[in-house]
């Protein structure tokens, strides 16, 4: 016979379900053809459903909760700065504001010493190409192929993955080049270094075919998120500033999904000693516990916008609930030494474990990543390295990677699975013993891609 | 001698505007000619500077916080949401995001059941015309000369006003048309009636000339915002819903600035007695103490994205925090009778004190609004109807504008100018000693404009 609590849980669920149903459009789905699960709660790694399910969350809620669920001080940040000051106008100075951008100015390379807040990643997306654009008074915008860049009509153009198809033609001055990818080379290479060089002639290439003089900038994610956790080679994005210096392009790095300590470096770009011009940032700028994000601007580019007017804005920028949690996460980082032990986690827990999985589990093609970012990509055949699903494959052609996903979720881990590859992606402030845990529970789900190998 | 205390506001004071001046990059500015005032706090309808001084804030931040600075059952409700779950990913049921979902559901007119969660008004009004073009399968959208619509490309195209200048060219298929605007009429005519049917006529010719076959919608503020507070004749917006029907357009009413109670109704289509297919919100859903916007979806259009993907998502999308502040301000709505106490504000209080003005200032061309959501237009001569500074004037040009909202500022209120313009858009919450003291402000104001009327 169930309890009262017990009954008052279901009840509250089942009017979670009914009002999600009836009432929430969701991101990128079919609306009939959902289930989204009721999450009750969370705390740290782990978030819990109304049965009092737990799941380990190994995708860090869209790689945003670098600091996890109700870190404790940036819940607090909220309070209190709840009760100093919720929103103010982006005309005015503001306390917070003003802080956020000077931690953010002081850690970050070179001369990016201005923050233009936005929402999100998307519009800061937008802002630095709009940036680039009116500092170069040029209107063309080169973007890689395999990279996500957001969800408004510029960004979205940007992006050089399915997700842009449905939304063509969208901002027609976006040309698509190829980035480095050793394991599927788009170059025919056969080493790193030879994939640097290849890669950088083929921008070069395509720079002059479309007329330097036509072209504004470049954008970059500085390490591929969604697709694929594609670690720059040695040496390539250190050419691709040459490159942006030789013919006086804007080089835009995209940090939205890997700038805060997800690589196990503030910034990103850090790890491969490169300053771009315009560098954009979200999600782990405050993990996302207040919509923020924004373009860290260098000097010359700022400089532009001196005596003449930026032609942009919106009602939020600056916002000081939001700012307060990113002063917060600021200090969080240094106390709880978050870079370094994202470092230490990455190559002494995760890299051995992921590194025995090539070795051992026969649908496993490549392992790449750094700090707490991690791809394991799955194929049919080692030698051929055709993928476990293909390209974009959906219903019944990506079953496979379903049965991997369902594996964790049934263990208590909740993965973050795209195309033919699960991420290793959990919140940074996670414990060994959870990495270790979950860990094993995708090394256990691994069996199920393991029975489809046909090489 | 000063106090210690004293000498720590000065110094606060002095840290604000130096993190600011060194790394805050403002929207809409040249940065170098501009010197943000360091707000200190806010309670109500007032927020004030370091050195004490209060502002009666009608423009209430950017037409923004409709309850008010610091509404306590606001700064409760996110200290709760705080302590319970700040954020969770798109994907997931959540109970809060439901919950206001079914609750803007209720209050919306017609079929608008379902609700596309966004970060602001531009990504919502992004999103809105991306729904329309996938309903329709046609691209163009026809938005109004002076309007106002966002900062993100496809938004910004959708603007009818110098905003968009700088960022031609952007999204490509938007077409703009003419509006009503009776004071100003582009159809020359000279009735309220006569404009209505005009610009209605103007609308449809312009449907044929671009052809109905290539358009997807129609985007209208319901009311224009920034760009005059433009109410629609009588018969206009009907005019429009049936034009759209007549040419299965979807009709897109834009409510970012005018929704929840600005003019007296929930949403501002209630008082026009329309229903459009899409309606798009942000800034008074939760007064912008967490950045939140959406979109209202008929359940045709939703019926649509059942079974085949809604092509758009963000990582922020439902955020949690940012829903229950709108839970919260949905109740206080209702328990402060807000969109009762504006009605009667509107027209107990500010309608016959700007009608008053209208007949004694020789600078007041027309005065026009409702609720809480008001223009006083300046003219250099009645019956000329000559503005006061000339269309998109700067500089010494915009200086009897700047007269005027220096001699505000010098009385303590906080004013709301663009162009000609005088909005009076003070917090829904406001006492009505405190609008009457703001209203005998702008009074006192006005004599700057009047000196400068040569007809």
């Amino acid at each position: 016979m169930e309890t009262t609590s017990q009954q008052a849980v279901q009840s509250a669920e089942a009017q979670v379900r009914s009002d999600d149903r009836n009432h929430v459009f969701h991101s990128w789905s079919a609306q009939a053809l959902i289930d989204p699960l009721p999450v009750a709660g969370g705390a740290g790694s782990t978030f819990w459903d109304y049965s009092g399910k737990k799941y380990l969350d190994f995708s860090s809620q869209l790689v945003n909760l670098n600091l996890g669920h109700q870190h404790p001080r940036l819940v607090e940040a909220i309070k209190r700065q709840a009760d100093r000051l919720a929103t103010i106008q982006p005309a005015f100075a503001n306390d917070v504001r003003g802080e956020l951008a000077r931690l953010l100015a002081e850690r970050a390379p070179g001369s990016l010493n201005k923050v233009f807040f936005t929402n999100g990643g998307a519009d800061a997306n937008e802002h630095a190409v709009r940036m680039a654009r009116h500092h170069t008074g040029r209107r063309k915008i080169l973007a890689a192929y395999r990279s996500y860049h957001g969800g408004t009509t510029t960004a979205m153009s940007l992006t050089g993955e399915p997700r842009r198809w449905a939304n063509d033609p969208g901002d027609a001055s976006v040309v698509h080049f190829f980035g480095p990818y050793p394991y599927r080379s788009a170059f025919h290479a056969s080493s790193a270094a030879e994939e640097t060089q290849r890669a950088l002639e083929h921008l070069e290439s395509v720079i002059q075919l479309e007329g330097p003089g036509t072209i504004a900038g470049v954008i970059l994610e500085t390490v591929v998120g969604t697709n694929g956790v594609l670690i720059p080679p040695p040496g390539y994005l250190k050419g691709v500033r040459e490159i942006c210096d030789r013919y006086n392009l804007v080089y835009i790095a995209d940090e939205v999904m890997v700038g805060f300590g997800r690589i196990g470096e503030w910034f990103a770009v850090d790890a491969f000693d490169v300053v771009p011009d315009l560098l954009t940032f979200a999600k782990g700028v405050n993990s996302g516990y207040v919509p923020l994000g924004g373009v860290l601007i260098s000097d010359a580019i700022a400089e532009t916008f001196a005596n003449r007017a930026y032609p942009g804005g919106l009602t939020y920028s600056g916002h000081p609930l939001a700012c307060a949690v990113g002063v917060e996460t600021m200090h969080v980082f240094e106390d709880e030494q978050i870079v370094q032990r994202v470092r230490d986690l990455g190559e002494r827990v995760v890299r051995p474990e992921l590194e025995r999985w090539q070795r051992e589990h026969p649908s496993v093609g490549e392992i790449r990543g750094r700090g707490l970012f991690w791809a394991v990509e799955l194929v049919k055949d080692q030698s051929s390295r055709e993928p476990l699903v293909p390209f974009n494959a959906s219903g019944e052609a990506a079953a496979p990677m379903n049965a991997v996903a369902a594996a964790c979720k049934a263990e208590g881990l909740w993965p973050f699975t795209h195309f033919n590859r699960v991420h290793v992606a959990p919140p940074l402030v996670i414990s060994e013993e959870e990495l270790r845990r979950g860990l094993d529970i995708i090394d256990r789900a691994l069996v199920q891609a393991d029975a489809l190998v046909t090489g």
